[in-house]
């Protein structure tokens, strides 16, 4: 590995473009190498970069013996096809969320990514904020006591395009993948632990996905969560976490940068951490720590536990009787 | 009826005390005549408030001609029982929430009243505040769109005291009477319906009454809530609607002060009503303007509606499978 860790970007769209902006704030991060199936897409975006090599085709990226790690920014009913490449060419791999699109696809994932030594971890970007490491650790010190409710929302309001990756089943459209991830992989963050019992309520739109959703989960008699996921409709996008001695509040929790303390007795508190751009740096970060010390996944944000969430989305789904048409 | 309206107050608890506060400041209101079981009690309540009458016993206050209104504050398993006795007695009545234990008795109060031509109306205090005639207005006025989501959580946390009334099933004890039923009632005044479908997760703790929950509702396939209750966690107690063109959030909805509006493409915009007090007044007033009009039930919360929640709230518990033991 040179000085820099070397990244090649596979897939170049609206995601990868905010990824990239936070990458090029690290210092020991080059953007090496971009990749697209449109050599005119590679071409303009690696120019914009300046990336030292562009490519026209994944393979050719993964199989750039000078790449330390791949981000692939591609759809995620693509994460399972692109991973494996990279992976399998004894590369990295940073995959953006969500991980995949079933429990199934995550495995054979996080399997490859063992069978080659090779470091792999799910883009959940909010995960790696410094608020949510001061969140972590604030529990860890029971600053709120026993947590016995988690709250979180996230949902955003667009037109019903039916072949649009939102409302598109063949690209494992809906809510629930899509922004639902943020919030069930926030619960899964706080509790450490799945859910023993969901109920839900929920609505499949017009081209068969899910618009609309609440969820509660169920961990232990005095542990619950209620999560929220639409893609028809706006919500606050916060989160709290809850517990026997007082509560924790995330405004806008997909780019956190503030906490509210509300304790028992106590006027509330707000420490705040700010940042530049957008934070898609922090995860950067992480994988930067973690290849730099040899491991091959991230303490942070564990395999099992992305697995785990994959397996309470699949559960989820299959509630709702909500299969993809290439899972048949 | 003389100019000013004549309050008898039946129970004079903690919540008597609360609301006689407010009803102090209202020119038009006389705190007349006040009751409790024990003399030495009603004479050390009525001497504060400058009682004219003063009763041992609530038979004497329902009989007092001079008594325009009566007011019932006393534990919510015995609000049929005072309620009719008032209403028996030819007396309106303003019955402290719960209004009544379950539907069944709300019924036999409603019939009463109506039997009696009185006025009688349900104490939710919350619904009478100029913060939710302002919301209603807005609603009205479809600033937000059309909802499809009301958030709301009302959580207090104790220490669990088995014979108290929190925790009594003897007593109707639980968080979703006690508590529950604000969410419960700002959700029906946001919808102006019931719930079609209701899911929940749910704990009934070791005396038997239920001490955390979450209830999703829904009213159609783009109208839910979620709503959470507790008796053993302390939570914000904030109300959000959530619509197609932005949401309204009402923090510490149990004392409304404040909205605060997003709408999509604006700044937030917080609308403050700021009052006296508790806020108690607010229902007090409702009920003179109603008296003062010759109504029977109050337009802000007709009857059918208090009967429809606790309709509901009889579902709930009997999906629990919660009876309380004088319900058998």
């Amino acid at each position: 590995m040179s000085d820099k860790i070397r990244w090649g970007l596979i897939g170049l769209g609206f995601i990868a473009r905010r990824f990239v902006n936070d990458l090029a704030r690290l210092p020991d991060a080059e953007i090496y190498a971009v990749a697209s199936r449109s050599q005119e897409k590679a071409d303009a975006f690696g120019a914009e970069y300046g990336a030292t090599k562009i490519y026209g085709s994944y393979e050719d990226l993964a199989n750039d013996p000078n790449v330390d790690v791949a981000y692939i920014g591609t759809p995620h009913n693509l994460h399972l096809e692109h991973s494996l490449l990279c992976l399998n060419a004894g590369k990295h791999v940073l995959c953006e969320k969500p991980f995949a699109v079933n429990a199934k696809e995550a495995q054979v994932m996080i399997d490859c990514a063992r069978e080659k030594n090779r470091f792999l971890m799910d883009a959940f970007w909010t995960r790696y904020f410094p608020a949510m490491d001061k969140l972590r650790e604030l529990l860890a010190e029971d600053v709120i006591g026993d947590v016995m409710l988690v709250q979180a929302d996230f949902g955003g309001r667009g037109p019903v395009v039916p072949e649009k990756r939102h409302f598109n089943p063949d690209l494992a459209g809906g809510a629930l993948l899509d922004v639902g991830s943020y919030c069930i992989q926030f619960a899964s963050m706080i509790y450490g632990k799945p859910p023993t019992d969901i109920v839900s309520q929920y609505t499949l739109g017009s081209t068969g996905v899910d618009e609309l959703s609440v969820l509660v989960f169920r961990y232990s008699d005095y542990e619950m969560a209620t999560l929220t996921s639409a893609i028809r409709l706006g919500t606050p996008h916060e989160a709290r976490v809850m517990g026997t001695e007082g509560y924790i509040a995330i405004p806008n929790f997909w780019h956190p940068n503030e906490l509210t303390s509300v304790l028992s007795g106590q006027a509330p508190e707000t420490l705040r951490f700010p940042y530049e751009g957008e934070g898609f740096q922090f995860e950067a970060i992480e994988v930067g720590n973690c290849i730099r010390g040899g491991l091959i996944e991230s303490p942070v944000y564990p395999l099992e536990e992305t697995l785990t969430i994959m397996q309470t989305m699949d559960r989820i789904r299959a509630d709702w009787g909500l299969r993809y048409p290439f899972e048949d």
